[in-house]
């Protein structure tokens, strides 16, 4: 199968790492690509970036589709244009933050989700009350750490690592979601590190759970409801 | 006060009722100006429909602050553009649904939601798990009839209150919310033909609620939190 | 229109400092009146005490409407008699917390209650419960300092101030409503000291969030639901 | 054991009955005894109802446990002045949703309560998210009939046989809950009608839960936490 | 009445003690008879021992039920074998969280167990999830002390003390349920610690509440629903 | 990838069409391999039935990952044995109605179970509480049908067809999942059926949303939470 990979800024910087993370994800028939923005912003980390980015997204989530691509990870925690691009094709399309959850919920009954920035922290808090699994949620951290500051990836798995710890120990939680789709290939490493603190808790990169979920939904042949997700009616629209 | 009311289609068709029904709610230091939208759609009946229309929303809110007003609202049920607006202003901004479910949440334990098509049940349903009110909600209806054919007055006011007397009955929905800020002027007639009927239930305008709101939020200084709606933060941004 | 203000206590010694508070939340054209209790307690600080209150509370409800009242702010944060006096009435009536609740939903999807004792934690509780925004309350906090001692303003203000700051750094809150209304005259200037300390938390002066409500409703022409708040039956009763 | 029994009425119409049916579910050594009120109402309907009558039910709770009484039963399904009395008094206090609502919660994951009038289920419904069982409600009905015409037992049994059908078949109900105190003597017929058509649906008696609750706390030497109802402090009070 | 209790263990090390401690709950026309498990495990404290000891856990309870008792307490806090034996006898049938559960939401709005292993944590949590409380549920807490080390009651206590604080402290605990039916005999000497750090915390005892449960329901003449524990229908088992 | 599926029946009847249709949801590097018990029962209804085959299909899942098995599924809708066969073996193990739910989740936000008999309602409920996810839960129906029935595929599919419109029409369903691991083969052919009535609804076929997971789990290398699963300790225990 072909999965469309949109990473929904305006650079390519991250799209060389996307694919290499992705590829260990995905099975042996699956192949993947990457495509950036053309409008929208150099990172999301505010509800302003979502909407800026969001209609581009949705076009070329449309284009994928008539590209003939099977699915479409739309690679950002936020899920931005997610579900209007639901509504535009048939193909399965998710974001970051929904397959990372629900895997999360397969895995343990309470988790928490660490991010990179407070400003999202409240964002995150809606996409879990709409997705109706906010109980499972022990807690939303935060490294305090812009998007374009997580190249340090020494850096960033020492404070990644002090949150997954207070999630644990004052939270409660009994696995972790990484927060930002940028959050790439340390997944392994925190569960390593965790486990010789003596917490062996699973770590979620949502990379991998939006391929595990895109490639099930392909061989399930099953996309998001038309009842949930209708074809919006023909009307006049200036874009 | 000045209140900007951004009605966000591309259409200037509804704004003369828009003023005059608006003009019933405010108290009298308070003034109000209609705009539209440069790019958006004819009417907003899907998420796709809000993603179109955002940018320019959230464009106008913040040259409504700029012009000086007090506050905004953003007139539509689906609070389009407006987490995004909060993000880039500091005075209030309100959509159709947040203070139309609040007031509902006061004056009545279990209350429905009427809208116009089945499209927009999710949608509002999204709406009301965010807010976090979604236990007071007995039901999401609809009336089966797009926005842009609510202009016959007869007939609307007939489907309203088939569904209604349904909410009451099936339901158990002690207050009604009419979900489009499209069905204006209907509130009080729709009391009036239920009581007759023996079903004393109350039917929430949205635009009366925004505006009383906003003139509250206004009056008692207080706008969105910062914390829930931070300022984001300067990055590149091709719009 | 004419407000009620009922301070449902046997003494007077804080009306003068409600109808200076209350006046700089209404509108020109509002004019309010304050009324104490003739049976009731000299605080409200438990459910013994809104039971006590409660009868003389409802009977004055019932003449302020007589009197031609436009609607009744009940100004205790309990909401003591709230409910049985939206059955005798047709006029919108609000106690403190469900306005204050409401409107901190509006600005913000986690906000935690400081009020002054531990003993009204539950009752408060129980209030969030029944107007179903549980799941946005990050915490009840309190001061520990009865009602009769909240006049010292600066004392007030810096244990409010510290209840605050661990609200928000520990609990999350993204707003604060104060759960007492005699806590009067504060809330701007807590904001501005948390904002100087880096929170830019909101504070909901129950007093403005009731007189808010009231002003809606009034010129919204919508009350209580007579479903939720039947006029009770007639029968034999001795008072 | 020693149990009073308060029935918070204004007549002592029902204390025979009440005696009669009390007796067949109180274990050798309980003793039971029956109250009325000297001020209140003849039935209780209305939050209103229950305003009027909670001062002379608090009171008359803090005499039985002077008079040496091991627990009170506060003979009524709307739980009147139940929370006030436990403030006042060290021995444990019931009403009569309680009991029966957390006896349902053991027998059957979802169950529905069948009361008298509609303006008695918003009130249940509080009741219901006071306590936090609210998910296992499937719905609340009743039988439009006055408490004060509960006399006529082959009708009662009529109406109420209609409404179980319905909780059952049509919101899911696997257990029922008579919601008024009043309803004395037919749960066991119910259940067998019920059984005779095909539904085994249990039906929790009130007042059989609420004595069963008693001697329960009273054998577990526990009563209500005086965290939760902790002791009024001293103050003015004017009754 | 006659209740069994079977204690679902292959040792009856723990007979003589509980035999005494349920002595004290009882009325005066109860007798109980303690049995343990001819196949199961020494303690239970993993979703692996209870699946080892639940089939021998129905068996015995069909056998009492043959043999006349009234209602049986499967004595372990995690219910074991519960669900199941409820579907194949008449009789009530109760484990030991869910009356500790009720009895707590009685007493108290908001309560915490103290359990033994942080490896029981889950599984209480499912526990208050499929009983409907969990919003009631302060926290979960444990002592850190496997089921088989209980025998130390000094250090017991001391351990209990500690988290009982904490859960009053920091979780904001109104009242306390034993995690495990092992911690027998404590409850009243843990209140008076408490109380005599100023912390008034009902301490629920499990072993209590069940025996109370269960003469609530004899007495009432009710157990389980049969629609939500229906006989299993014939079939073939190879056990 | 080495699935293993344990059928947790006594029987091999359902096996040649269980690899039959497992086949067409996995990818081309995944084998799968069928098992069923040895003790247990011909079919699951109860949570009797559940209780006699878990010791079993533990012990067959541990076997699994002895043999060399990367993840095990459970092909039972009631996911019996699953939560401490996770405790006993590191790699990851599903049943049906995680996945299926979780499924549902992503492609709907109100979904409905569409099950055999009404005795497996209760225990779908209680599932999806386990799983937190009740609130998405439109409805738990069934048809009235016994697991070794379903072989009539043309009734089966009949009966499932007027669930699902009900489902749909009545409970707000946006997508169906069936809830029975033996309602093999129809979900593609009742989605076509439903579309033409004008229902575009998808249908969760349990089988492949299991398959799905654990290929998803197997190329994330994550496997259930050893903090909510925990390795049982040392004991004594007599099977």
């Amino acid at each position: 199968m072909k999965i469309k990979i949109i990473l929904p800024v305006i650079s390519d910087i991250f799209n060389a790492e996307v694919v290499r993370e992705a590829g260990q994800f995905i099975s042996p028939d699956t192949e993947i690509e990457v495509q950036n923005l053309d409008k929208g912003t150099a990172s999301i980390e505010s509800v302003y970036d979502e909407v800026l980015g969001s209609p581009d997204i949705v076009s070329k989530v449309i284009q994928a589709e008539k590209d003939g691509f099977d699915a479409v990870f739309v690679d950002c925690f936020g899920d931005p244009g997610v579900e209007a691009a639901r509504e535009m094709v048939s193909i399965p399309v998710v974001g970051g933050f929904q397959p990372a959850a629900l895997l999360a919920c397969m895995i343990a009954g309470s988790w928490s989700v660490v991010s990179v920035l407070s400003s999202v922290v409240p964002m995150i808090r809606n996409l879990a009350r709409k997705l109706g699994v906010e109980s499972n949620v022990a807690s939303i951290r935060h490294i305090n750490t812009p998007v374009l500051e997580l190249t340090d990836k020494d850096m960033l798995k020492d404070k990644l690592m002090e949150q997954i710890v207070i999630a644990h120990r004052t939270d409660g939680a009994e696995a972790i979601v990484l927060g930002c789709t940028g959050m790439m290939g340390l997944a392994k490493t925190l569960e390593e590190t965790a486990s010789g603190l003596g917490i062996p808790i699973p770590v979620v990169d949502p990379t991998g759970a939006a391929l595990g979920f895109l490639e099930m939904q392909v061989r399930n042949r099953i996309s998001s409801s038309k009842i949930s997700y209708p074809v919006p009616s023909e009307k006049e629209r200036i874009i």
